[in-house]
Formats: C-alpha cells, structure tokens, sequence
C-alpha cells in the first residue's frame, strides 16, 4: 500500500468511525435532543449520494466506507427517533 | 458538468452542509452535553487528514468541501466547549 492509500485510508476510518462514540454516547444517555434531525437526514442523504457516486465510478474503498457510515447514521437517527424528539426539529 | 459530476457535487454539498442545522442547534439551545466531543475530534482529524489527501493528489473538489466542512466542524467544536463540558467525554 502506498503512504497515500494510507492517509486515505486513516482520513476515511476517522470520519466514519468518529460516529461511534456519538452513537454511544446518545444510547447510553437514552437523550437525543442536542442531536439536530435535519443534521441526520442530510447526512444520511449525502452518504447514499455518495455511494450511488462510488458505484457508478467503481470506487471500492467510497462504496465501502460509505456502505459502513451509512449503517452508522442509520444507528444515530434510531437513537435520535427514540429518544430526542420532544424539541423541534432545528 | 457531467451527470456524476453533479452527483458527487451534491454528495458533498449534503455531508458538509448537514453540520449547519447541528450547529444552529447547539447554539441555539446553548447546550452540547448530548454531543460526543471524541466524535468531534475524530471527524475534526478525518477532514484535516483528507485535506491532506486531496492537496497531495490534488483534487480540487476534495480540497474545497473538506475546507468547508473543517470550518463547521470547528464552530461544532466551539459549541461543544462552551456549552456541554459536563457529562464526561465519551
């Protein structure tokens, strides 16, 4: 693997994974209020774009971190379903 | 601009511009408990390592949205330092 795939690689890992300890932390809470729909649904929407965009172009590692992210996001708008909507949508 | 071009424009219109309502929400509420400050730091790391990543391959588009989103990120951050320090890290 070359230093660059590398970087790419950790970039990717990063910004996928950093949605974890988000997730976590709203479970654990069981509070979801702070955590604004509309940033979900965005992102849900921008990561099935991106993925549509890995698959036409045939760009294995955006289709497979996307394929994970998207699992993620769906994890954080389940928690934000259950347990913050008593606070408007914002 | 081709078909797919435009796709992966509004991919990353939709990944960066997502944070907007997030951000909006965090200051409006003036309350971050509910936001996880290791997901802030690792996606803060992501955008700065695929920062990296796109001015090594020089990919302009790539540059350009991870800039953005490294500025939103950051106001993210700054509302979760001033307004949801209480509840531990994770």
């Amino acid at each position: 693997m070359t230093e660059i795939e590398v970087v790419g690689l950790t970039a990717g890992a990063l910004t996928t994974f950093g949605f974890v300890p988000q997730i976590v932390r709203v479970y654990r809470a069981k509070s979801a209020t702070e955590i604004s729909l509309t940033f979900n649904l965005m992102f849900l929407a921008g990561v099935c774009t991106w993925l549509v965009y890995g698959l036409v172009l045939r760009l294995g590692p955006l289709i497979w971190w996307n394929l994970i992210t998207l699992l993620l996001v769906l994890a954080l708008l389940y928690g934000k379903l259950r347990y913050g909507m008593t606070r408007g949508k914002v």
